[in-house]
């Protein structure tokens, strides 16, 4: 990916309920890509690209790629989270971020997604323009 | 509904996972719903009308419009679970379903569930003729 | 139930995210239930009843006992619903809760829940005092 | 993590239905971690390791300490999918697993998975003897 750096950062409380817990009494590992989910979300929408105009007006969606995560420790029903989400790299059609779950400053979950650009096709598509000067843009002087 | 009663009914062997359960050890609430559905689609499956099927062949699918549900007992991590479907009525554009999960002949979960035939406009659709018959001719002669 | 009615109600905002809808554009039909169980943990919470205060001071729990549910119009992705919920009866051993959820007023979903209260073992206890006076205290004079 | 190779393979089936999906049409990309840890429990069974005998006789469980996923094509409402589970390692405390979900043979997500064995504390735990056994037996000449 031909990446350009970006400094933009958004952080999201999350509230554990008893739908993303297991038996084990923890939140359950998938969940926590839920969690991420939200918080990539989150932020694409304070941008003002949330996922209905990105489908209504250009056509296209965001598919995950690639994931990786480290569980470090448990979260647990009533926890108070905070996802923070940190945009890595912006590539034609893709977008690398960082994101890393808390709980009281602990590190829970350190997440690195790649999700790409799709048309209604599934196939791969470049950033819409608007939304590629709004990623980039922080960075200019 | 103007009913009309059939003999359709159907068995789901259903597994219970991690992903399936809450803190509190047990099936979390919701997710028997999830089950009751695996069933639904089964059964409708079994009769040659798959989802895909009914959407690609007749735009139409189905939307639940009306659940009740009896919890008895809890069903807990790896319980082999049985949903057993029984088609009560089928209206112009319902068909009313009584769904039963036991674990070992033991009655677990009660549901009554309406669902309505919609178009991909979510408006109400006269069920297919093709399944009307398949749903209503096991009570012909 | 010989229930007492209370004035007990409360508002959550819940935002839709991908993980709540299906293939069918909408929100999964059982994703209702989490949305509402979010609502009730939230309104005993904020009169100082959490889930683990609950289990660890108490050694009880909520198990759904009963569940109807009414789906009036879907909800999608992005949407921003309430989930207003209000305490209808209090048992001995149970809660009796209305809950309707929508989106700019209009009713999405309206549920009637019956909730037990139950201990470690899942056998029904009666309601912690504490609690019980939380629930009924609105209508004393 | 000191691995010994082993030769245990597993292969699971798993259907897709609506509660897998979203509203982009396809499996949302967490549940494929559902279909995998499906795939685990079902290969840890078929050895005769469920999660309830790991619970009660040997007081442990399993707990995912790292997962990396590519997804590769999407898995859409009814697939016929399978799991194919293989046990590429075992530690003292650490089973790595790796994970491939097919339809008709075509590769649609690869997972590799880092699992921990731990107490009901949460804390790490050697495998228990006899499961160890189980999982190292079969490279005995």
């Amino acid at each position: 990916m031909s990446a350009v750096c970006t400094g933009i950062a958004h952080t999201l409380a999350v509230h554990v309920y008893y739908e993303d817990t297991d038996a084990a009494g923890m939140v359950y590992h998938a969940n926590y890509l839920k969690f991420a989910e939200r918080g990539r979300s989150e932020m694409l929408r304070s941008l003002g690209f949330g996922h209905r105009r990105l489908g209504s007006e250009d056509g296209v969606g965001f598919a995950v790629r690639r994931c990786s995560i480290d569980y470090l420790a448990p979260a647990r029903l009533e926890d108070a989270l905070t996802v923070d989400t940190t945009l890595e790299g912006v590539g034609a059609a893709t977008l690398q971020v960082h994101q890393q779950i808390r709980r009281d400053g602990e590190l829970l979950a350190d997440l690195d997604i790649l999700v790409a650009c799709v048309g209604h096709d599934g196939r791969p598509r470049r950033l819409p323009s608007a939304l590629r000067a709004a990623l980039v843009e922080p960075r200019a002087p």
